[in-house]
């Protein structure tokens, strides 16, 4: 009897938007595993930690922040050992994910690494996006409402381009890329429409107009939201 | 002291896909109102049964089959008046909502009459977009992919030009589109592509390649899911 490998999505940061089933999960798998950083505290374990119960043997896999975004392989072959080692001896292995696995999560590359060889079971949760919009009060589209979902890091003609033809769009992975996007929503009439949020959910979350953003702090974790449909902000 | 209204996702369909706060909610909340069919059970209801512990006064808010698209303005005006005097007498009322409340969900037509005079919370739920994810075991948009929504209803000339641009798509309120969606993503060279979900996470979930599908069986709460650059399925 060998072990299940899950997806777990804890969601966006409010411990309470965990679901039932992650919960029940975190709770009973003998071995938990989550991102971290090279050194300091892991934010998917964050997220859960109000309900851990120190029963789980933890495995933190730290990614060395330079490559913190297409990761390391190094370090995820190490990880499909460790996590394969306690799989084959029969122990279930739940992973930590921020949000939900498969909305654009690391989840991904150990996914494609342990699939073939391991039964895995993706455990859905509340991505960022529905966050940010409860979070916002505004809905994130509507009726029949075109939705597309843009990482920043994209180069600027590309961005530019899919920016233009939107009703209604979510802005992810902002971070560095702020200041850049601030112009190009101002450049294409969007500005009004959209509306900054960072660490949704979390007690540092914070919702902003586009001019009051000051972008040397904008986050990786934060999302522009554009609704041409809705009515511009104030 | 006025009650709040809550918008509640309540996820996917699988009980256990709710998260602990809207679960606190439901079984605290004095009043819990639901969209319901003009005669019958309705969805969001069925997904919260096994949670309900008949403490509170239930509203189900029954919309006519033909307009329940775009529901019809006399039903809202009604359910405005019921939940605003359970509002206004002080006692909290929970809208269940299927999936998120914000993602393409009805609760926007209640939120846009009732956001200015009352106090209204939405919580966050596990949508059918990363649901749909889940049960397939594959991941929606990975990288710096753009994902598009795309709502099935829209005229054929648009779907088709939103499609030949995507990178991962998410096609939904299939319904009795499927048959042209087909069609339109086979001419495009996507069908190896794309995957067809119905029901995830429920007892009668099903995942078929598109040509496995009878376009008369096909209902409104189904999915298509492309990714370019996952791998093609068998």
């Amino acid at each position: 009897m060998t072990g299940t490998l899950y997806g777990l999505g804890v969601g966006p940061g409010d411990p309470e938007l965990i679901t039932v089933k992650a919960l029940r999960l975190l709770q009973t798998a003998p071995v938990i595993a989550y991102p971290a950083p090279e050194s300091g505290e892991s934010l998917a374990r964050s997220i859960v930690a109000p309900h851990l119960n120190g029963m789980a043997t933890e495995v933190p896999i730290r990614m060395p922040m330079l490559t913190a975004r297409f990761p390391a392989e190094e370090v995820y072959d190490w990880a499909v050992g460790e996590l394969g080692a306690h799989l084959e001896a029969g122990r279930d292995v739940a992973v930590l994910c921020e949000g939900d696995p498969f909305f654009y999560g690391s989840f991904m590359y150990l996914f494609a690494r342990m699939a073939e060889r391991h039964r895995v079971e993706v455990v859905p949760g509340v991505s960022s996006l529905t966050a940010c919009a409860a979070a916002l009060g505004a809905p994130l589209a509507s009726r029949n409402d075109v939705l597309t979902v843009i990482p920043a890091p994209l180069p600027e003609a590309e961005l530019k381009a899919r920016l233009a033809g939107v009703e209604a769009a979510a802005i992810i992975k902002v971070g560095r890329h702020f200041e850049k996007l601030r112009r190009l929503l101002s450049e294409l009439g969007l500005a009004e429409h959209a509306r900054y949020i960072e660490h949704a959910t979390m007690a540092s979350q914070r919702i902003l107009p586009l001019d009051a953003v000051e972008p040397a702090g904008v986050p990786y974790f934060s999302m522009i939201l554009v609704h041409k449909r809705g009515a511009a902000w104030k």
